[in-house]
């Protein structure tokens, strides 16, 4: 077998991995959970592969009072405990954490927002950092519009560098919030210094879909509506909504997961080729599937939704409560903890082939996949010997998380004298096969941004059709009572009337 | 992952093994070596399977004079030293052996031929076999038309249960003696009675081929000139002669494994699907595909076929000698060791995909295999990101042995932060996924022709297509001198002459 290649994929030919211009990333929302667990050891990890830039600096900015030297001690407390630290990184982990700096920054108060320029000046200067920087709104999305204008007051969104401002999610709320945060923004920078971040589109699984589709000659031609019955997307936890239940409440699967994850991975699937890489060819098709996507109305929410909220249940044997009984959560809430919807795309390729999104928590067991569904065989041949065993379909699965890898799910004659014929698997398996370990999404992403590579961020039309098309859901799920939750027993597979929903269009949800 | 019905494959809805009517099978050549080894292991294999009926004898013939005790005894020695025995089969093995007779039979002496007779009547009286007969023809060539004359002379062609032959390789060694012998068996037994084994056609994998192509959806469409771009069918031995340096001088590579095994498993990857599975159904088609092949003069040889001769060389490191050198080999002999000949086959879904076969003795090692070769993709997206890795175009390798399985060959991207882009493996694994090991080829292939199911066996039009075709490369290789010979060493891939051939249609031979 020609492995030679694969052995040891690090040893040759590597491609030369690509470094950043001078630059300085400025984290606002600090002090919060998503810097400590996952920015700053993203952005130590690259230090470690050597994809920083020589010259670099990390500011934090939040409304606490920490001095640079009190939240250089807390980033270096979130490197140990957060990084993947080995003995050898000692000098690195003080020479990376000797770039941090602080500054208190509160858009309502402009002297916060002129010391920062003042700041990031004198770290140009110091540092070498050439007046680059990258913002990263990590903070409640309450706060995005009025640092956007507060940066633009200082004209620190536009320096003598490349100024670019990565938003975390959710981007918006719904269609009317999407549009006046996404004029806010566009009030201040330009579209493409704004970088929407869905760090799904950073996961290894995800960024391999459009390689899979385009370096392999095998899969394009059996990519439409001539040989796919259908497609599911899913994304499952085990997990219950845990510490986030104030969040969660105004949130719900539908937007926390669905508009943006689910959406992002489906463009994936389903979009045409694009003419290039580049980053606004690859989100024109992104865009156009998109817009592809029959809409529907208020009424016919029914054909196109489906909702849930689990009750109390078990995981893996221990009991767990319902999410009306979890903190911070209103004891009659209706919010969505399952959410699935259909995708008919009205195009050339796909009209016929639905699309199925799910996104669900407590469910069985965590597993986030794409499963295609081929059509069944144009004439059974054999189906006089299937008789004694059910026939299934072909499948190809793309598993995201965790066990990253891909299988084909065919059928094959079981050894012996008879045709008995079995559904067996042909597998693919990215930790078995590369021996090396995915990034976290977060890491690339920040790369990505570092070097003004958006293709894996979100584009403001992008994200407003999303929207749009899930306005009806979301004001006939807000409408209705939610006396019906809860629906499904933690640990369960959803709720019947999803089952059901499925089963009348002859089709059944995966149980991964 | 929906692998339920693997995990347990034996336990539940095992469609019902077929078992045959009440028989007897004769076997010609009785004291030979296929016999012993194969012949009798295969029928006692079935016999622990529970799959001979009830009803069921085994008479030896040969021109040796054994007494029945005496052939017993050593089918009991073949059955201790080649069949799987537990101690649990000794009295399985004691009955099996009580079913076995021995009758002296030289086709030269008529008298034989009547005592057969007369033995045959007395064992269906004696154990029920209701005078239906399978006779197997396990001789040197030279004796399966007298062996057919002689049993119409005695009307043994045409008992009161239902008779069939079944005729060991080589059928022929070229047109003219293939015909000729043809129409020696075919004036004494109807086509249909006739059973040419290929055991190729017995191996699990080579089985599974048409339940791989039409029993799923997702290969066919990909089945054809329009996504494949060439296919190779290779059988390669390590070893060399060994002690068959007499028959091998007579026979060659391209007779011995050409003309008769890869041209079986070329048919089924070939063919277009059947009406349905009936065997004359599946065998019309495997004509049909062998007769669109384009067949090709006396001076177009050197386009389509290319032979060659191992010298002395070394094998795992052990130096061998060469086949010259051979017990029983003519020092001058111009014998082909290693043949190849591409197919052109002229119809609507393989014009311009050629089919590439070779089979070659002292390779460096033992494998047989399909490999499909598909196209490159049409256009390169990621041509500027692959420039540090060989782009290999996608396969789907099926394995006949060893390591029965199915590989798919593709590429994925590297995890990491740049678009890397390897060739990886998809597989399955037949001993793994089935924990079943796969039965011998005898076993299937005596089995249905107890049934009557031919449809694993060549049928006599076919088999001529397929001599008329290769006509002209036998005629110019034994005209031609054999003085280039050795041309490969012994643990090389074959001969530099091959490879350039290939070259020059700008694809490779694969090292599989």
């Amino acid at each position: 077998m020609e492995t030679a290649a694969l052995k040891n994929p690090l040893s040759e030919g590597l491609r030369l991995e690509r470094t950043p211009e001078p630059c300085t990333v400025i984290i606002f929302g600090a002090s919060g959970d998503l810097t400590m667990r996952k920015l700053i050891p993203a952005l130590f990890s690259l230090a470690q592969q050597n994809l920083l830039p020589a010259s670099f600096a990390v500011v934090g900015a939040a409304r606490s009072p920490f001095s640079h030297d009190e939240f250089r001690d807390k980033m270096k407390s979130a490197i140990e405990e957060f990084a993947d630290v080995g003995p050898q990184d000692a000098n690195l982990v003080d020479s990376f954490v000797s770039g941090i700096y602080y500054n208190p920054s509160d858009p309502g108060k402009p002297d916060s927002f002129q010391n920062l320029d003042q700041l990031l000046s004198q770290i140009d200067k110091d540092r070498g950092t050439s007046g680059n920087r990258l913002f990263y709104l990590s903070t409640p999305p309450s706060l995005y519009a009025p640092i956007c204008k507060a940066l633009g007051q200082v004209q620190l969104h536009d320096s003598k560098g490349w100024t670019r401002i990565i938003i975390e999610k959710p981007f918006g709320r719904d269609l009317d919030s999407m549009r006046a945060l996404n004029k806010d923004v566009l009030s201040v920078f330009e579209e493409d210094q704004v970088y929407r971040i869905d760090h799904y589109l950073g996961k290894e699984t995800v960024q391999n879909i459009m390689v899979l589709r385009f370096a392999n000659s095998i899969f394009e031609p059996l990519w439409s509506h001539h040989y796919i019955e259908h497609v599911q997307i899913t994304a499952a936890e085990s997990l219950g909504v845990e510490k986030r239940g104030g969040y969660y409440e105004q949130a719900g699967a539908l937007r926390d997961m669905i508009q943006n994850h689910l959406f992002q991975v489906f463009t994936l699937v389903a979009m045409e080729p694009p003419v290039s890489l580049a980053s606004n060819d690859v989100r024109d098709e992104k865009t156009k599937v998109v817009k592809a996507i029959r809409s529907f109305s208020h009424e016919e929410v029914p054909h196109f939704a489906r909702r849930g909220q689990y009750g109390a249940g078990s995981i893996n044997g221990k009991p767990v409560k319902g999410y009306r009984e979890e903190d911070q959560v209103d004891p009659q809430s209706s919010t969505d903890t399952y959410a699935a919807v259909k995708l008919c795309v009205d195009n050339w390729r796909w009209a016929g082939t639905p699309f199925y999104l799910r996104s669900a928590k407590r469910m069985p067991k965590r597993i986030s996949e794409i499963a295609i569904q081929f059509k069944r065989v144009p004439h059974g041949l054999f189906v006089d010997t299937e008789a004694s065993s059910p026939t299934e379909p072909n499948r190809l699965i793309v598993r995201v998380q965790p066990d990253e890898g891909i299988t084909v799910k065919f059928r094959a004659k079981l050894p012996g004298q008879a045709i008995n014929i079995r559904n067996v698997n042909m597998d693919f398996d990215y930790g078995t096969s590369f021996g090396k370990k995915s990034p976290e999404a977060y890491e690339r992403l920040l790369l990505d941004a570092m070097l003004g590579d958006s293709t894996l961020f979100a584009r403001g039309d992008m994200v407003e059709a999303s929207w749009e098309l899930l306005m009806p859901v979301l004001d006939v799920w807000s409408e209705a009572a939610g006396d019906k939750f809860p629906n499904y027993a933690a640990g369960s597979w959803g709720p019947k009337e999803s089952d059901d929903w499925l089963g009348s269009e002859e089709r059944q949800w995966r149980r991964p």
